[in-house]
């Protein structure tokens, strides 16, 4: 049987489209001294693939046309050429798009048989979990009683920040664009408040969800939202820089805010990036696992069938018509 | 005997000259309930008067066109309209530039009969060691062994910032404008190095004298030397954002950093205000003054001879042509 590959078949001009993948049927890999063979159940799509592929994410270097596409995967063991792993068990690795792959077992990691259900390690407990967590409690430093925004409230970060904020006693108002965005923060995810930035008037609406301004902004998408924020913050108020999600379709950088406004507003800005946080994992995955178990976090997917569908699941991502993580499904 | 005072007169374009002022002489001021009479000895000019013509000051709300120019002074009470002051001592007060003043008791401080030199008081005792101090020890949050990097290093707040860097374990490294001021930092104010923004290929040079990269920057000019730091931010590198002096005399916004340089470093930005941290001055003056007086800060000055020297005196400061302590005395 043949290796499913998606590749990067062209450079994409704002968002992508389809015909930016191909699909192709490879070799079968093999494992050898410290590469194991796996099968991939599960794909994790992400925004950072579009940044790699404009070659702008620097995790994955050398990355570019022609290259299988990134991505993490949930896989089982085949065939081990390491000692620490046995076939049939379950990994976490880079996998990337393709229904096979050698991995490097230095970048593998096992997952506990009978452990919670495998996808979730793409979401809840895996980067987009390590991201909104160590993101919002260990950057940004909410108090209780604070108001904590998020925007992406719907995406896979964003609605875990906001349901975060609201365990860590703070009040919890999202941003998303569309009405059904905004009813799944508030609903589904028990946000206090979600305002969609593509209603009109909808900065007044958001500062009506702030009354005490903003304490902790954590910011997914920069752009005109990021701007839109800033005014409300509240005095000593801070900024999570955690991603740019409006500008990763677009070809020319998008005019910073004016640093006078940080310094009248007394504000914290903070560059974050989840790989420095990687040695608080286990400890931060079992604090979510507790909460996903009792309910109080709930972990919503996207997900595709079969590895022909990444592409067009992908576009659907970089459009913003997904919610939740965005999956494939390779075993299907 | 009139009172002396400097009006704005002309709202300066670009790099003020004397003309945007008029020395004219007024009514002598009294006392009244509530009120201080003074008569001001020594008078402090400072960059945020240039701010506050420009109209871009908030903590001089009303100041316009035909108002005497507002400073901190070090003044004697001639009469006093509240019981906590008598006539002969000594206060901080905000008499503007003029000869006498009226102020609020409220806000009027008494100074310590025998203490230090009163001019100390609009120095490194003043409002320029209390931004010294907290700007750094409290929002720079420098470790032993960290590389502080601070701009206008020949400047009443950049001397002191270096200075308490040092005492504080750190290496200070100063940005200057000029081989004059440089040698005034690492002679005068024992900086470790300092680099002249105006000579060629001054961006290597302070790449040279960090060479494990800047872990606080302590940013007192904005603009193009702002640009040059962030790429030497160490990882988890903080910049305090203090001033933007550069910008005081700009009629157009100088555009801000891409934000994400700040992820790439992890950096940590956070705005200064120095009158959040006006709880904690007399315990960061007890610092100083302890400082000062076993030598290990220095205090420099630039002192202009009477009333009618200031505007002259203001103009060389915003020419960037003083070092330390910009003040006029005049009681001489």
């Amino acid at each position: 049987m043949a290796n499913r590959q998606v590749i990067y078949a062209r450079r994409p001009e704002g968002v992508p489209v389809e015909a930016d993948f191909e699909l192709r049927d490879s070799q079968v890999p093999t494992a050898g001294p410290g590469l194991l063979h796996v099968r991939n159940l599960w794909l994790s799509l992400a925004p950072y693939q579009r940044l790699a592929m404009a070659g702008r994410y620097p995790f994955t270097p050398g990355f570019g046309v022609g290259h299988v596409m990134p991505g993490e995967t949930v896989s089982r063991v085949v065939a081990s050429g390491d000692p620490g792993f046995a076939p049939g068990e379950l990994v976490l690795c880079r996998g990337g798009w393709q229904t096979e792959a050698a991995v490097p077992a230095t970048d593998a990691e096992t997952l506990p048989a009978g452990g919670p259900d495998p996808r979730l390690w793409l979401g809840a407990l895996g980067i987009n979990g390590l991201t909104a967590f160590a993101g919002l409690i260990d950057t940004g430093r909410p108090r209780p009683g604070d108001t904590v925004v998020v925007s992406a409230a719907a995406g896979s970060v964003g609605g875990l920040v906001g349901q975060i904020a609201r365990i860590a006693g703070c009040r919890a108002v999202g941003i998303a664009g569309g009405p059904e965005k905004c009813r799944l923060a508030t609903g589904t995810f028990g946000f206090d408040a979600c305002v969609d930035y593509k209603a009109e008037g909808w900065t007044e609406a958001l500062k009506a969800a702030c009354p005490d301004g903003i304490d902790v902004y954590f910011d997914n998408v920069g752009g005109s939202v990021l701007d839109a924020a800033i005014p409300l913050l509240a005095i000593g108020g801070r900024i999570v820089l955690c991603g740019s999600a409006s500008q990763y379709n677009a070809a020319t950088p998008y005019p910073s805010p004016p640093l006078g406004l940080f310094v009248g507003r007394r504000a914290e800005v903070r560059g974050f990036v989840v790989y420095d946080h990687m040695a608080r994992r286990d400890d931060i995955r079992r604090r979510l696992s507790r909460w996903l178990a009792d309910g109080r976090l709930r972990n919503l997917e996207d997900v595709a069938e079969g590895l022909d569908a990444a592409p067009g699941q992908f576009c659907r991502l970089m459009r913003g018509e997904t919610m939740g993580k965005v999956l494939v499904r390779l075993d299907s």
